[in-house]
């Protein structure tokens, strides 16, 4: 039904996270109402994504600037004694919001599964590996994968994973979130509940 | 906490419908991990949007093509006689893929909550007195607005604006839609249901 | 975990439609609140319901009175000609609050979702056959099932079945909603919606 | 609309927790269907609710038995150090299914939004006091109070309250729930979960 140029556009949106063929088509007439300008800035703002954005040797979290490493990675003040493994990258940036959290971090890629090593090497495990190698300064790795199923399985491959570099390793507490209520809540978080009395 | 270059394109992303700055942050995420002849597809793409794609003079959907027309208004087997208002493109296709509907359409461009004078003017409320001026063919015209408040405030205004045309003027029908309870219908709803029933 | 006339109730609540065990408990510690009239008057309101409460011997609505019809079946003002075949009480309550219906009304007494005979036995098949066996007067048999498909259902069997009546049968209006949206219509809504309007 | 004792035993329904006047309306119209010996054992388990079951001298959970002490607070295998107050009934059933709190209860009957005087009066304030003072084996007081804005405010109140008393005083344990993501848990939730890593 639609003309060949807003059906590229369509199916090429509709590959974008979260967003099925209908959001895709009122993206399309969005920008078919934009100014030229604004077109323009679009374009240009995604063309100098791929050419400005670097990705981090350390953390492999994105940012710009002349080093090779993100602002957190270089930043002296940071407890280089806590390293952090999360998901993904807007992971990262819900904890660094918190304010609570000061140490390092490493954004593996995503989750597994599954133990299928197809699904295994999709994830940045050698690079994890390689970096707690290198970092003897480390002493509590903190697996801060979601509480989800496929969370708690990578999570679990993890901790057999890097149990041989003899490092504290911890999760991130599980409890009744904020605007919870007993009644409502699963056995299990409730169990987490009771015995993180603090 | 983001980068310039990822903090300017989420701003941009933000402004697309439906998409806050959280869903902003994972559509840029996602355009980092995308290939670069992906990205390029991206950027031509929305490049080639504004200068292949046209605004139809008649219906003002848009369209490719050497012609001054979309597919729609050049059709000859289509019924001239019924002339439908929409409020936007996406109407269009809804109504178009029911199969049902063999005239033509007007896409006025939005609703008026108010008899705003800047708000009517954001319509194409001249263009649409011109048409019906021009086409003596149409025999009825049918307010297809949302049979929402703002919807229904905009077919009340354009129903005494068109009335001196002397065509008949219908709306859709109101009644129960599919998988509808009597129980949980509001009384307009069921009242339509009733007065409809057939 | 609880004490068996707890329990009991528990059970007995939990069969009260849309009530699961824990609504079922919760009934339960509110009615142990209670102070002792107030559950007295419960008790006395549920027995009486029983000894008072009569079914209506034409449209087998609920009713209390010393005639045998209920206010609306003995109302001399309804329209005769009207007659409304509706699933359950609640329907009844729906359409009356409209003040768009003034006919009379037959509470069926469920759906059917197959053709078994178990199924076509629960509801008043025989009584609806004879009611308008009885009924010259009846014109206009309006099958006032929900437009679900356990409703369609039932209408397509009712309409065969009383076919031979010779009487006028409609259902419903179908259509859009108020505060319905074209873009989220389904396409059998929106073809109704085309086709009835108005 | 509905006969006087359709109605009134839609008031009664109404006053259910959970329950409006429509779920009130089904449940009269369900006990309309009901055979009368059904009814007849609903009327009894409600009358017997007030005679056979007594309220727990202790802990104020509802009970069946001869003792004056529920089965909880008969049972001489829990850990009497450990001391939980909680809202509601189905908080101490929640609790319970989880197996893995031993210790014993308090049922406080609400919580509190202010400071009001008449507020805290509906709760069993000087019944907590007086099983404090006369229970030293109590090592720690568990603030199970739901964490919403209610109570939290009850439990602040609690812990200002049960200070003098010396005891160890610990809250529910925060964290993320099963089955959550960090990109969508709240600040205070997440912070709670870097804190309590374990």
């Amino acid at each position: 039904m639609y003309s060949p140029a807003i059906k590229k556009l369509i199916d090429l949106f509709s590959k974008f996270p979260t967003v099925g063929p209908r959001t895709a088509s009122r993206f399309v007439f969005y920008l078919l109402k934009l100014p030229k300008e604004e077109i323009d800035s679009l374009i240009s703002s995604i063309a100098e994504l791929k050419s400005n954005v670097k990705i981090c040797k350390l953390c492999f979290n994105p940012f710009q600037g002349e080093s090779e490493l993100c602002e957190i990675c270089q930043d002296p003040r940071r407890d280089k004694t806590l390293f952090c493994v999360i998901e993904k990258e807007t992971d990262l940036t819900s904890l660094e919001k918190t304010k609570k959290y000061q140490g390092f971090y490493f954004i593996l890629g995503g989750t597994i599964s599954t133990l299928k090593k197809t699904d295994i090497e999709k994830l940045r495990i050698k690079e994890l590996e390689e970096r707690i190698k290198n970092s003897p300064e480390i002493q509590e790795i903190i697996l801060a994968t979601n509480p989800t199923t496929e969370g708690e399985a990578t999570a679990l491959y993890l901790e057999r994973l890097l149990k041989p570099f003899g490092k504290k390793i911890t999760r991130l507490g599980r409890g009744l979130p904020m605007g919870a209520e007993l009644e409502y809540a699963d056995e299990e978080t409730l169990s987490s509940a009771i015995k993180g009395r603090r």
